[in-house]
């Protein structure tokens, strides 16, 4: 349930921009990389107090602060400061129960991602807020944990090739994004599996823990849902807004994630499509198979019954039974019995009830 | 049903405007608690009369007028004459089974919203409604019952912390939306208990009893979603109107609210699909428990008949039955009854029917 | 289903404008109110012919003039002649089977309604054309049957009060529709009323006739939906509408009128979303209740059908039976045969299949 | 099957434009009908040569020419060549699986509508396709079988009356575009007959066959709202077009003709719901009306098995059975016997299981 | 599966524009087809190296390079530099797990569509993308596999037919995604027999497999449409795009393609409201038949439960049962048993039980 509602009343009552963390604190150390960076020059340390990234803002270099852990409130409340963030946004940050958006301030674009993890063991897909202010020189980014999703893009600007280093936050902004989303196709990817391999003998050998199986997808489904559809919104109002912060040229490649991220939404919406029609499915096989039994025991029951009261008729005590006289009766009964099953059995076989 | 559905039935033929209450009386006496601060003094006091307040409207202070209790028709007549207000829109306080809107006029906005609590005895979610009306310099908001909710707001402009008390009567209508939001996320939480106390062992050991909860929480859904999706189009209009009453810098507050409210809509939906999935699962669940008795049943029947088959042949009365005459005839009919029991149960237990 | 489908196919190869009363003939005689008023007079009298109405076109004063029963063309004809009004317009206020709808001309606006009112004998909502014809000083409006929906608002006209003698015929219409309106509030409450009836019971005793009941709500449901939806595109058309016909502090009220008809809409949906849950509701109930009876009934035959066959197994006739010489064997049968029953009531009971 | 999907697939690899009539051949001959007329003179002649009415293009009158089967495909190319229509249009003419739709080029308006008739026999709606093109001061229309449903328009035509004769192919599209409207009141009148007389008995005395008749009928729907939805955007479109060809005054009657539309789509979107509710409550009522079957056959057995099971007792033959030598022990059990039959029977009946 | 999602997540973490093939390599050599022609020449030859391509960028001639096979990166990297596309563009058509979409850049235009065809063995619809690259004079089109789709296009240019060799690059491109287009009209074809073929005997046989065979059209149609729907929006975008590549008179043209989009989209809706109503159907007539068994069988029950007991009756064995002396008794009981089997039928038979 959790993952579908954090409590943010804890909040209730508080005045709007109190920097309260809201979620769990899922890291205990606060990890800050900063990057620096400009077409010749690249700087990666790991720093442990954040004021020592603050004279960074100044440099004419562009500047990426990554920050891993956000219940630390001072650290948020000192960026916002010093770079000069609305409350709502720090506020924003710290809740980490954001659907994904885009915020377009003066001075510096703000952007809420949610980002997808897979808890292996309980089989459940984990969602995490990431956060990206992108002022004029610097990106500021915050994850709730430790994660190695931006490794690549940091191997990329270390190595110095690609367009990256040659522009500014824009394109970075755009590449952490772009990480983001590419993720997304791998825990489709994953989901895939779990859908075909629920699908394999659905229909020959229906079983009843398919349906936890199933409804488990169809909740897994609502969540990744609530993830993916905002952010298709948030993507395409940055690439059609009209902030100076973004080049020309770094719109095409949001186009570009805009597309992917509808790829991702008709993925999704494709996966709820299967999975309902295999709720269907299920159910008419279960119902399928039970009916076969019950119609298998109620032809053995009704062969039999036929036969019992035959028995019967013969076990009784009446003194003028002349049947009972006959010496091959008792044969004849068994006859009877036989031919009467017989007969029965061709008739259900003919009506295809076998 | 109540809930679902005011009486506005005893208005009909009066003419428009006319001042009459509609709904539950749902407080004995009407509360009038008058605030009126700037940015150095704050001044809040209990008032009998109403009259006590109007001098207030031509001081530069912003003014913020409380009201719980909605029937005294008296009371709102003598504030529309007095502060301008359009009988309409008093009519609307007072008929208090509106949906939230936000309507501009040229001297004030009138803002509706529901505001939503826990019947804990009935487990029933009750609405009621917060009407504001918000001036150059006052705001006049009115509830229906003696609420609390509007309390942290009152200690923090005593209090003389943060923006409130230097900014106008927009702020301050801000925040009041903002409290009856934040609320809701508090009844959401209430909710979300209710849909995972059902949830558990609702496919292992469903009760008939379940399927009134779940009928139950989807009434509520109904309910939820009818205060709460207006009210998205109520605070985004707001936002995003021209009104000079409302400052600029309170927009980005509103469009803060505005959030909130899609957050709050996009977890009533989520709740709406998982209570629909539960549905499902519990029918489910409680066929696929049926069946599996049935089944059982016909099992235990379907070997027993065959057996008393038997049974009822040696029971027959014939005077040539020459088994009957064999010395170990009983037994070995019991040998062959034993067998034929063994070999169904096999059989059953082999297509997996048992 | 002539509620649903009134036969319009009689006009097909007629030429269009061609006026012919299509719909059930509803009243006898049609009767014809003509009020006439300003800030200072009053006169209401109902006249026998038309004619005697068409001095008033060219007074200042505000005419109304309230035509119930549509069925007589001639007199259609003769105001469509005299006021100018085009040969569509008295086509549609003929042909009884509109939708809700408004159109501006020139010279007047054109406003279709449909009023509801109960069949308290069939049970069944009953749907009447209500159309509008607002000039510049003149109103016209056109019921199928004599109504007193209108009642009120003529006694406010004589009385004099409110606002309604001091402005135009934009206001009347303002009314009328308002009245119209008002009206569906009361149609509401009533379904309402069966709504809740019907939900009495549904789980704890649902009956047969029930399903006949829900059926015959969800019918309803259609019929108002189909009256409802398209009045709020006409109402807020109306609102919205460039006309100089209609004042600009009408529209305020027009404004209100809307927001009624949100609420009605609301309300109708929600009443939908409710009985269709009923719906599902009374099919789960129902199944479960058979359910348990089948489950009961079968764990009766289960019981005693093992018994059954120890019976069957000593009334065997074989020579050699030594349980059938034991002095206690009748007794230890019995004896047997108790345990076994309530070992398996035992075992259901653990199991809750009891 | 074929009535949804024509088989255009044998024009792929052609080239666009290229003229080959795809759908049946519907009818043996082309008819083609001359009708030339203005306000003082009316011609109307069967040609046989299509040449025949080349002439009339160059006159100031109204010329409408009425073509009676599309199959031939030289006719068509001769009026594309001489009256300068584009040869995908003529391509649509032949191709008689359009949509309905609305072109607008600059000589001439091209309108593609479906006519629809019932095939009495098959029970089966049929629809047809019914191409208008309107120049300057020509209409031409072809249709695609011998039909009498201008009719009307042709005698209002010769007789003079109405607008007709003095207005231009505008007004004659109009009525062409009315007379097909008009006929789906008929098609839908039938259809809402068909619905009654299934809806009649179907609680009380559902039976089979009626599931295939409330199949049919959805498939019915299927097929009228594939015709009858693009209408409205087309008949829409043309009202709203600023093309010359369509006079100001003639635009008021394609209101009309769209308000008709509107209404179609009502009824039918009606008549879905309604069947749709139908086949819910036939599959309810069957399934109701088997569980009393089985309810009752289940009652019958369960009270025998008791009272078989006691005479199995006494049909036990052991050397020690009391109660078979009391004199009155037979006429005990019978007592017995019947007493715990009452019994049941009373608790069935108390439990309404009966 | 692989159907539905293709292995994206082998990109992720890649820099974007970093040219990797993704998706089944379905054809082993790639093959190079490249068209030379204006209104006077036409030359056809298949070329080894994308090289040999190149000097035909220069010339006024339009040149149409058709590439089958796209898994070469280094071919799309050699076409990107020289003709100078953006590498974005180069990766989608490497990715060849698009949707279908249009992106209009200043000197060509990029589309993407996806081709259908079947495999026949499977009974699967497979879906191939195409690429279109249009330049000023010069078209790219690239194919996954070998296909012979385009030869008619081909044949076209060839005989010089038609405008096609008097038209420019639009022309061509618009004729390969009509051909495209008119494809998939042969695909839903073959998906009509097979709607139909299923449909035969849904009612009166329905059978297990049926299951099956519905299931995998419910599959292929989720299929059908996720490549078909957004092609509406890109041909339309297309269509209304103001690049001064397409001439007015192509535009006519995408209009036709257009409408012909939609009619494949409609014709896709309408299968799927048919195979949503056959499950609807088949669920119901499989109960229905099952339903009809268990009522047989357990009517046989019913009428034998009763008679066994009375068979019960007379084979008790007490001292005392007068009717065991009398003479006829045995005949006697035999009368009565089938007096109540016959009475029983009738009673069945009456209640149309039978």
């Amino acid at each position: 349930m959790s993952r579908f509602f954090s409590s943010v009343s804890k909040k209730a009552g508080k005045k709007p921009g109190s920097l309260i963390h809201i979620g769990k604190k899922k890291t205990e150390n606060v990890r800050i990389t900063l990057i620096d960076y400009d077409e010749n020059n690249y700087m990666q340390k790991e720093v442990k107090k954040i004021e020592e990234c603050f004279p960074f803002r100044d440099k004419k270099t562009v500047t990426w602060i990554n920050i891993d852990g956000v219940h630390d409130t001072s650290i948020i409340e000192k960026i916002g400061s010093h770079f000069g963030i609305h409350s709502l946004v720090l506020e924003d940050i710290l809740n980490t129960s954001q659907r994904p958006k885009m915020e377009v301030f003066d001075d510096y674009i703000f952007i809420v991602l949610r980002m997808l993890s897979l808890d292996e063991k309980k089989g459940e897909t984990i969602s995490e807020q990431v956060s990206i202010i992108m002022g004029r020189n610097f990106v500021i980014s915050f994850q709730e944990t430790v994660g190695d999703i931006f490794d690549p893009i940091r191997k990329r600007l270390g190595e110095g090739k690609g367009k990256m280093r040659k522009t500014g936050p824009d394109y970075l902004s755009y590449s952490l994004i772009d990480a983001v989303v590419d993720n997304y196709f791998y825990i489709l990817e994953k989901f895939g599996e779990r859908v075909e391999s629920i699908e394999d003998g659905l229909i020959d050998n229906p079983k009843p823990e398919t349906l936890q199986k199933i409804h488990s997808l169809k909740r897994e489904m609502i969540f990744l849902r609530k993830s993916v559809w905002p952010l298709r919104e948030a993507v395409s109002s940055l690439e059609r807004s009209e902030s100076p912060l973004i080049d020309k040229r770094t719109r095409m490649y949001l186009r570009d994630v805009y597309d992917h991220t509808i790829q991702v939404i008709d993925t999704v919406e494709t996966f709820r499509d299967m999975v309902s029609g295999m709720l269907d499915l299920y159910l008419s096989s279960i119902s399928n198979k039970m009916n076969q039994v019950m119609k298998v025991l109620t032809i053995i029951a009704t062969i039999f019954i036929p036969l019992t009261f035959i028995a019967g008729i013969y076990g009784m005590n009446f003194d003028v039974m002349p049947e009972l006289k006959w010496p091959f009766g008792y044969f004849m009964v068994w006859g009877v019995m036989i031919i009467i099953a017989l007969v029965m059995l061709l008739y259900f076989k003919r009506k295809e009830w076998l």
